[in-house]
């Protein structure tokens, strides 16, 4: 595709060194407009803002290039870089590259995923990346060969309606890392545990924290191609039926 | 199963009339614990709370029953009632009665339905209840038999595992519900729309609005089933992988 429309958001915020790798990747193959949140947004899965109002602050602007930065969630920022900013479908849409993993089920939990899967909902093109480093200072030296290839793929073949990719980068040097892996989504779990603290007024409070357990050793899986020193992509859609169900529950006696 | 326990949570918050219906069709089944949200979380999705501690307050209890409020988010509340209210995993979770439908693509923004998959990740058998009317004021006088019937069915046979369910009730008297019907999620989406509105300082901010746009006229759809006066059931689970299109994107070009 020439000189296409690229939508770039992620959930780290505006600030993240991740987001501006895959700015500069992004702007080699069409014009970027970059609509991310003022802050972390972790964790925000497809999170919405209904309750109260956006704002949505213009950065940066020239003929090939602009960028904004708002308030709300991913899935907001996708909505205002849809309709507010670029007032057209954009002919792909970049998240990330978030700071951590989105493999597995963390996916659900995922706001970097949120993003990539709400222009899937209104049938653009997606990709959200991700590298297996949460910290902030993450190594992206190693990335843009991998990132720039598929995009290209994506670019020149398309996707399926209605589904995106979920990619996954091991925190490795380039030396190390095997090559890409299409994948199916790994079953996996956090196990929480809450760490209990008790403020000044005598009140209890509560930090989420836990760890992750991987309990999909199958080949074809996103965390064994991570941990194989492979990039992970999984094709991903976001009709939630459980086909396989359907029939059995069918046979249960709904007789009031 | 015999005196099950039930964690009961919802997305319109402890004093939404949806939770309190549902509390007490619960209690006719085995002992119940309710942790909710202090108020509204629709939108919120599979959110979680990792930047900020979480709050937990306990607002009644006796032999079978006890009710907590909470800070964070639906799954937030799933996580605290199992770890720190329960302290083991319950028998069944049931989320709702939302105040609003979640069919369709509805599913993916919906707190209700956040809150029923993390119960499915953490392999315990969830409903998640919604009737089609946005109104705190919604009537609820209809829904008794129906979601007894429901619970009591997935009590005695349990569920596939990591699978959920997704309950949508049509906001009409008792006598116009034809049945329940089991289904698989609608296409559909949201046509946004945001309200622009300028504040006293001169600044642009934006309202969420919208319209849903249901694009699914196929017979064994939720969307369908409620347009015709049924109650309907969609299995879902977690698994995001586009199974169709994994082996079309393994015949990329990926070499670098």
């Amino acid at each position: 595709m020439a000189d296409p429309t690229i939508l770039v958001t992620n959930d780290d915020g505006i600030h993240a060194p991740g987001l501006r790798k895959l700015i500069s990747i992004a702007r080699e193959f069409g014009r970027v407009a970059v609509v991310a949140p003022d802050g972390p947004r972790s964790g925000m899965s497809h999170a919405i803002t209904s309750g109260t109002p956006l704002r949505l602050k213009k950065l940066a602007e020239d003929n090939d290039y602009s960028e904004y930065v708002c308030t709300g969630t991913p899935v907001d920022a996708i909505k205002m870089g849809e309709q507010i900013v670029l007032k057209k479908r954009p002919d792909l849409v970049l998240s990330g590259i978030n700071h951590g993993s989105n493999a597995s089920v963390n996916i659900i939990y995922s706001g970097t995923m949120g993003a990539a899967l709400e222009a899937c909902i209104d049938g653009i093109p997606a990709i959200g990346f991700s590298i297996l480093d949460y910290s902030s200072g993450a190594d992206f030296s190693a990335v843009d060969d991998y990132v720039r290839i598929i995009i290209r793929n994506t670019l020149e073949h398309g996707l399926p309606e209605h589904t995106c990719l979920n990619v996954n980068i091991p925190a490795i040097n380039r030396e190390a890392i095997r090559g890409i892996k299409v994948c199916k989504q790994a079953k996996g779990k956090w196990e929480e545990e809450f760490d209990v603290r008790i403020d000044p007024h005598n009140h209890h409070y509560y930090w989420l924290t836990g760890a992750f357990r991987d309990g999909d050793t199958s080949p074809d899986s996103d965390s064994f191609a991570l941990a194989n020193n492979f990039i992970s992509i999984v094709p991903v859609h976001f009709d939630f039926t459980a086909h396989h169900a359907v029939n059995d529950i069918r046979k249960w006696d709904f007789n009031v």
